[in-house]
């Protein structure tokens, strides 16, 4: 029809450009969910409004005809008793301007008994539900910002440098003196990917997330695959950190072994619930810990320097180690890529962004600046320290450990750091729970996943995505029994494919924007990319056979998917989409969006008399249109019985006997409603069932609950309306 | 109020009086799903229907307006594509008188493409369903009767008299001397019950289980208590037999062993199919494996006697066993009740009466009478041959095995008895899918069991009950790994409980009713139920820690849910009963049964303005009623939002905004219109909400799906109706 093929591009409306993402503002808000009209749409509503009669002649127009002032301001429902006796008003609604209520968070309470359990244990658990004019309050500050986003980063570095020197280590310790060489590589690497999202940050502000940046500069599919290698990344990052978490307690505490799989979903719900009570209650649980591994390895850097200072910084030659394989070009670029994981979590703050206070880019900016500085301080530290020490990774003992026993030979210090390091490795996943959510909401924006992640929860937090990957994580978990060390070479395959395609989308941002500087810029962007790219070939192809294959499988699936998602809200949206009538009427009155073009016939299913049918039968003729009596008889002779009563009755509505020798009822009830579709599609038809509501479940198995075999029917028949009058019967 | 408390005994109507219930014929029809109203109800649906005023003032009246002719013979639908490329016309209504249609056996399939596919291959499995008008044919000759009936009573033949001779044997040799007199006592046991049944066949016509004869002479509670022994005995009959007949093909064939549970599952599907396929196709299906028993086991007593008479009928003394207990009164009466599991399943004729070709009560009474003489016949023969051949018990080999070696040690009789014998203790569970479902009709008929067992098949079978049976013995199937064994003892509890219940039900007949020889009747039926409950005294005593405590904990736990069952649906007719109207009007438009009294308002859930919202919203208009819009915000700016789009399409409703700073939605639209409902409880508050038709499954998680949790929301409120408008978008 021409009035949909014209509005093809209605269901893409969410792809926003940048330019339309600045407009809205706040990002992060409830209203997410009712996107606005487009100014087609609005000039559609405005015509079709002028074509709408709804007043049947003789009928008084509804505006002044409602039986009710519906302003419930006045309203009070009875005092709900509590626990010792006592009685409080609940108030429900509070008037505000005419025709406008708001509700009181008692009535974001469900009405019925286990609603009511769900709603008291949820605010123990998570404390009250916070009101929308809250959402400021929410924000981050750059301090509590810091540990919540930093801590994935942060805990990398305890990991990154021993990969990078054990990789190294095998061809030999002659091959130990490119440490630092490699190194640098990685900081230049890791600055020029930190400046890259600086410049995104600033250009970006509403989100700045590799998804967001891909999907504006290089289209719909290299966003999702970058979408979907992070997402990958932050399910594994939950996984993995919590079991390796579990397993150091273990390992401490062997009695703990066999309960490993429990404690882990202990440690994800905890991490659930910390989050789901809003980003500030997260941010203030979770910070100490982060803080406390900054200033332990902080302090261990600082100390080793000193000891290396009054050696004269002489470097100790490290021991002899077996030679496994020769020096290559492929050994030192699988040293540089495992060196790269230091720099997982760096994207955190990204999608970030609309959740800092304001100015939101400049906080966002700042504190990436933080982060990205205290990532190369650690960094180059802790390489250093071990290269002036000479540390070789061992089986038994990791090279933090042993620098930290070196450093520390007395004291409390070595036990100190070792906790902050474990502690540390479990927060990391509290980094996922910032990024992934954010990540979905902006997929759900752009129409790519669900809808229900837009959705701002409880707390203010878009809790479904936070639930989602508590989810996965804790399926994950089960499946794999806690054993996730086959896990972590699928590690950053995810996270630098989105590094990647978010420079690469950074590089044809300023190749179309220019603006001040823009050679310069590109140029760092260009770097960043060239070198995310080396590194995600290389731990693509190395760990390929080791892992990295279920990435390489995964990310095309989850881009498939979410392309078939955002394929149905497009025709979706485009269907519903308001477009001006159409100059000759459709066909079938569903299609219609003026009243007076409707025609109805009300039909009435009627098994037996009683008075539940005696009801629907007076409901359907006291609204009006005119109504047709159903009954399905499976024997000629009750069929006889039936019309005897029905003309004792007093004959009232019309009624049609279905005889069904072979005793079905709905298919032939359906087939009939079918068929009356099909002679008449121009009339509405309206089948009014009863609907027991039973007390009790187990009741339900005492009753045809025709009403919903009904509707299940039905479903597929265009044109048909299911009205169920509920019964209810006090047993 | 005083319209309902009148009335109490409304919910006991299906509770007929024997009088009452041979009114009613037949006894199994479609009809019995619709059981007619009572003298009071008509007069009260006279009365109700006087008061009855449809037509609002300048209405024209409903029986002239309605705008289409619905009779629906002239419609055909188009015809239906076929494989090969034919095409076919499907007939689904054929017009009958005027108002009334017939429908063809296409009308019964489901529209939809699986419930097509279903109907499709339960054709195939079960053959073409069966109009009611076949209910005659489907009645059972003797002869089928015979067979299908009889199947449980001669299997028990197999093992009843070794049961008996077996506990005797634990008093050594000596004591077997007691076998005669004690399968005497047993044959007038049996005569007894016999005769018994024959008295109630024809004090019953139309059904003369123990169920009913106890609950019309003793009451409900005696009536269910016989129920469920019977019901017990059933399901174990069918795990039981199931079980033993798999063990001896796996001991033949010790291949099969691992497969034991699938091959059991397999048998108990052959029989559920079977017996879907209807009494007469079940009949012809396991005729020839009875009769082949039958013959197999008449030549066996036929030659033994013919060579005992050989040896002048002296008998062979039996062989020295070890005595491990003193003769006493408790084991004769051990060995009585062990051999009394010869007569289990003699119960079946008497819930099929109404099964049979007409007159009924004739020819269920003769069948009983063969079946009774075939089993003295049988019991008797094999008792005194085991006598005369000196056979004790061994544990490597049946009693009956070692009779049919001893008399045929040639030839390949031997093996034709034994397979005969292995198939009759299969088919012993095909008598329990005659028995189980007709018991489940009588109880769900006075409302003791869920009413879908009144239900009469595709093929005129209680499918509903044979494949609760099937599914209950196949759990416990599983459930005991094939090995059910353990159940044996459970055996025989149930089946006497329900025999001497019966039969304390016909000594208070006769003593009711007199009659021609009510003495001799009565004193028949006294004999019966007296050494009955010896059998159930003895074995519940001796069996008890055996197993037999489950019977005594499920029959009570059985009474009592068919109790609560009861008290629900007779409350529920009590609330539905038809009633002439009270004086003063009711509180609620949901108790009125006459329009004039009820008045309307529609209420609109609007999220957002889009075409699906606006067809509503001309659905709503159009109907007639006032209308109100509702539009729940999460923010302010939200709703000034709408609330311009509002104006912009011209306010043709009254809308209501709330805005929900929590950002629920259901919780706080049902709150409202519980509001309104308490404020208004006069007005019918019918709630409109668009239910988008998703073509695929999956994509019902991409959507909010407000109608079906609205629905569930607001099931607790009264008087508000919900309907939902479907929208058929096109992917």
């Amino acid at each position: 029809m021409g009035g949909r093929g014209r509005d093809d591009r209605g269901g893409d409306r969410n792809d926003r450009s940048p330019a339309e993402a600045d407009r809205a503002s706040p990002v992060f808000s409830p209203s997410a969910e009712l996107p606005p009209l487009d100014p087609d749409e609005e000039e559609a509503l405005r015509r079709i409004g002028q074509r709408w009669r709804s007043e049947a002649p003789g009928r008084s127009p509804h505006l002044r005809k409602l039986p009710l002032d519906p302003a419930l301001g006045r309203y009070h429902p009875p005092p709900a008793p509590r626990r010792l006796g006592r009685l409080t008003r609940v108030e429900m609604f509070q008037p505000d301007e005419p025709g406008e209520l708001v509700t009181t968070s008692s009535a974001a309470v469900p009405a019925s008994r286990t609603g009511r359990a769900l709603a008291r244990a949820r605010r123990i658990l998570l404390g009250p539900p916070l009101s929308s004019a809250a959402l400021l309050q929410e924000r981050m500050r750059k301090l509590v910002a810091l540990p919540v986003l930093s801590s994935d980063l942060l805990s990398s570095v305890a990991y990154g440098p021993e990969a990078m020197v054990a990789v190294l280590a095998l061809a030999g310790a002659a091959a130990l003196n490119l440490t630092l060489p490699i190194a640098a590589g990685l900081v230049v690497l890791m600055i020029a990917v930190g400046l890259s999202y600086r410049q995104t940050i600033r250009a970006y502000p509403h989100g700045a997330g590799s998804y967001l940046v891909a999907s504006y500069n290089l289209g719909a599919r290299p966003g999702l695959a970058a979408a979907a290698g992070l997402m990958l990344d932050y399910i594994l990052t939950v996984a993995v950190s919590v079991s390796a978490g579990v397993h150091a307690v273990t390992s401490a505490l062997p009695g703990l072994a066999p309960l490993a799989v429990p404690l882990g979903l202990l440690v994800i719900a905890v991490l659930l619930a910390g989050n789901l009570r809003g980003v500030r209650a997260a941010g203030n649980l979770f910070a100490l810990p982060t803080y406390a591994f900054l200033v332990a390895v902080a302090l261990l850097i600082l100390v080793g320097m000193v000891r290396a200072a009054t050696r004269g910084f002489a470097p100790v030659p490290p021991p002899p180690v077996p030679v496994v394989e020769g020096l290559s070009l492929l050994l030192v670029l699988r040293a540089f890529s495992s060196g790269a994981t230091s720099m997982t979590g760096i994207e955190a703050v990204s999608n970030a962004t609309p959740s800092f206070r304001p100015v939101e880019w400049r906080n966002a900016r700042t504190t990436l600046t933080w982060m990205l500085s205290l990532l190369v301080v650690l960094f180059v530290g802790l390489i250093v320290l071990i290269h002036l020490n000479g540390l070789v990774p061992r089986a038994d003992e990791t090279i933090l450990s042993q620098l930290a026993h070196r450093t520390f030979p007395t004291g409390p210090w070595y036990a100190l750091i070792q906790a902050a390091t474990a502690t540390i490795l479990l927060l990391a996943a509290n980094t996922a729970f910032n990024g992934f959510p954010r990540l979905l909401f902006f997929m759900a924006r752009g129409g790519h996943a669900p809808r229900l992640f837009l959705h701002l929860g409880d707390r203010l937090g878009f809790s479904n995505g936070i639930v989602f990957l508590a989810g996965t994580a804790a399926l994950i978990l089960v499946a794999f029994r806690g054993e996730t060390a086959l896990l972590i070479p699928l590690y950053a395959v995810g996270v630098f494919l989105a590094f990647t395609l978010s420079q690469l989308g950074m590089v044809v941002h300023w190749r179309r924007a220019r603006g001040a500087h823009w050679r310069k810029r590109l140029a760092v962007n260009a770097v960043g990319a060239v070198l995310s790219a080396l590194v995600l070939a290389t731990s693509a192809v190395t760990k390929f056979a080791g892992g990295a294959w279920v990435v390489v499988v995964a990310v095309p699936l989850i881009v498939l998917v979410s392309l078939r998602i955002h394929r149905h809200y497009a025709r979706m949206d485009r269907a519903l989409r308001l477009a001006p009538p159409p100059a000759t009427p459709r066909f079938g009155w569903e299609a219609e969006e003026r009243p007076q073009e409707v025609r109805h016939l009300v039909v009435v299913p009627v098994d037996r008399f009683n008075l539940a049918v005696l009801r629907v039968l007076a409901y359907a003729a006291s609204l009006g249109p005119p109504v047709l009596a159903v009954h399905i008889s499976p024997e000629e002779e009750e069929a006889d019985r039936f019309r005897e009563q029905w003309e004792a009755w007093g004959d009232h509505v019309r009624l049609e006997v279905l005889v069904s020798p072979y005793r079905a009822v709905i298919p032939p009830l359906a087939h009939y409603l079918q068929a009356l579709h099909t002679l008449r599609p121009d009339l509405a038809l309206t089948v009014i069932v009863p609907e027991l509501v039973l007390r009790r479940r187990w009741h339900r198995l005492l009753h045809h609950r025709t009403a919903p075999r009904l509707r299940r029917a039905l479903r597929e028949v265009p044109g048909i309306v299911i009205t169920s009058v509920p019964l209810h019967v006090p047993c």
